[in-house]
């Protein structure tokens, strides 16, 4: 890890809480308070111009807006980063760079995955892009899985609360010992929870080579194309992948495991990386 | 239902299997075989100009590409659609207009949800459309909300089998008898299955009035508004809801019903409107 403490921006702390009780209305035709995920829009403005607005969960929203802006390559480098200024009263962050991104216009042109959800990914460009990442080939012994599985278990707060949140994480797994959970985030999206890890991992100078990234939601292209731009090896989800998944898995070369849940999982890509040396017993019959 | 067959848009029926095996390795070291949900890219082209790459499962591409143009209001009617025509050898759609729309660059301009997960919505906007956006005030029975998610207990077949997709239905429930699924579509983003299922029923003419929209899905306010911008008055989901689709929801005036699952559920928004004609017994203790 690098010292960036000198030329991190300087940043609000304006995190919400994620959740909010509401009164519903059960099948007995009796109210009862539930707890549900907060949403808030976000409108993202770089040295006074109008980006994008996010849709959050709101709990990291100055990590969220420096995660969207390197992964949209937006901003060329962190030391480009000013100041990250969110205000909820008029639910808008500005963003202020150290000197004005002279290729703003062209950058916008550039942007490749404007959204989630596989609407308006202008998916040439985004293979394009892939073409020149390879992440490291790092093992993956399966022992280090169940630990960082178990590491994470008592983590999904928002959603063991009031569902509707997608959890990511990012995991050092091949530490002695418990993997450590390096940053966890919920978000209303997938992609918002991994561009706040992106973030996070840019402002702590963080590199992907040794780590994991887990994700409760599923494997589609747009998450895959994520976790390579971070230079992660190593993608674990608790639910299914898509086939242009599988697809961009192998063209990055990141081991793909999902379907992971207590001792059972699916390796879909880079199986030859994973050393087996913890297989549960069999079930009987 | 109104006749539109003599309007109707010449189309491809260039529907994709929705899955595929593949070989993933198990928590055993050993090889096999596994079903994963299709993922391809559609770029949709209006009158040979780009408009957007879909992610998606492929089973509707025509109806999804119609649903789209129309929740993006970036046609007119459906009169103005001649030819919807699907060619998976190049990954594209191609939209031929009856007339050119003159003003493509102002709807272009004016798109609201551009994106899904949250990112890139203009929320500005979209407040704006829904500002004169009311559903009918529709009343539902417990006993045909049950039936409803009876009817549906088996439709989710691409996620059982793959995971991966969510699953989107629109259905009849004020009828007797078992209520009807006008049309269900699983797709590996719930907003590309909203978007299909739009085109179902613009292409043959259907009110939402008198219909109930389920899905496996969470409700954020994305999904909130495409259920409003069909007019449909109850919407019905087996997940949780966020802070801002209920906000929407109360705005529009639409029924809330989740955490459907089993005899359980919660109304969040409209239970005066629901009819309590159906209590499960409780249990014990």
């Amino acid at each position: 890890m690098v010292d960036l403490a000198s030329r991190r921006p300087v940043m609000s702390n304006a995190g919400l809480m994620p959740t909010l009780a509401v009164s519903a209305v059960d099948e007995h035709g009796e109210s009862r308070e539930s707890v549900i995920a907060g949403e808030r829009p976000l409108t993202l403005y770089l040295d006074k111009r109008e980006i994008v607005t996010l849709m959050t969960l709101g709990t990291h929203p100055e990590l969220l807006t420096l995660g969207y802006l390197l992964n949209q390559r937006l901003v060329p480098s962190i030391e480009a980063v000013a100041r990250i200024e969110v205000d909820w009263d008029v639910d808008a962050v500005a963003v202020t760079t150290s000197a004005t991104i002279d290729d703003l216009d062209e950058r916008l042109a550039r942007r490749t995955v404007t959204t989630g959800c596989g609407q308006g990914t202008a998916f040439g460009r985004l293979t394009d892009l892939l073409e020149r990442t390879r992440v490291p080939a790092t093992t993956i012994a399966q022992s280090r899985l169940y630990a960082l599985l178990d590491a994470l278990q008592d983590r999904n707060e928002v959603y063991r609360r009031a569902g509707a949140v997608h959890g990511c994480a990012v995991c050092d797994f091949d530490l002695d010992g418990t993997p450590r959970v390096e940053c966890f985030v919920e978000d209303v999206g997938r992609h918002n929870a991994a561009d706040a890890i992106a973030g996070h991992m840019w402002l702590n100078g963080i590199a992907g080579r040794d780590k994991a990234f887990y994700t409760t939601g599923r494997l589609t292209s747009e998450m895959v194309v994520k976790v390579a731009q971070m230079g992660i090896p190593v993608l674990v989800s608790r639910s299914g992948i898509t086939q242009m998944g599988l697809e961009l898995a192998r063209l990055v070369g990141v081991v793909m495991i999902a379907r992971a849940k207590g001792r059972h999982f699916l390796v879909y890509n880079g199986a030859e990386r994973v050393h087996f040396d913890a297989p549960p017993a069999r079930q009987p019959g």
